[in-house]
């Protein structure tokens, strides 16, 4: 985040007592969405997911486990949600969530820190530098 | 694969001389897709690229690197695919590009060799033994 920007975007943490976050989230009004194979296929919930959540203003925490996901998880999310209903990286499941809750529009953000930014290009690399 | 399926349809591999697959996969006729931050945005090119593979049906290899790519696939690939212009998870990158080029439907492939299969739900967990 130093050099492509995002110190205002991004946040990483480690929590002690994740249970106790999806409980005050809920608490607070916000909406918790599982993504797990088990769940409902996205785009049969996007709707529902939109409206409840208010079209995304009401705050949403994306829960997602790697193999073995307590029952607990499934019981107290929002919802339980299929990025497809096969095995594969969690990585690429918050991706395809992401791109359908933001209809592909993440893709042109930009971080107003960022030190440089690219300018496409069919071959080699542009990269213009920021006044940063 | 075991499980859920899909050894008829993925394969695994190491490779000594990843530029001589580049080069003779376009020799034979395929179309080489860099994904990289710095590449055409994949919103300006899918159609170009659906056009140039003939809806796909010309083989496809789509080439990732980590952090540090060689020049070489840069000049070497047909395209220079950005799926954003920020550096973000490479297996996302993929899960996008895939997305994008089979529009959702690989989210619903099933595999014939699956000894399970999930039925969705909104709680819980279902799957069904199959008779494989």
């Amino acid at each position: 985040m130093e050099v492509w920007g995002g110190k205002s975007y991004f946040k990483v943490e480690f929590v002690d007592n994740p249970k106790k976050i999806v409980k005050s989230w809920r608490e607070k009004g916000g909406l918790v969405v599982h993504l797990t194979m088990y769940g409902k296929m996205i785009d049969d919930m996007i709707d529902e997911i939109t409206k409840a959540s208010k079209n995304f203003t009401l705050p949403l925490l994306v829960v997602i486990g790697s193999e073995k996901v307590e029952g607990w998880y499934y019981y107290n999310s929002d919802y339980n949600i299929g990025i497809g209903n096969q095995p594969h990286s969690e990585v690429s499941a918050l991706a395809i969530f992401l791109d359908r809750i933001y209809k592909g529009e993440e893709l042109y953000i930009h971080f107003s820190d960022a030190k440089f930014y690219i300018i496409p290009q069919l071959k080699g690399k542009r990269v213009v530098k920021t006044d940063k």
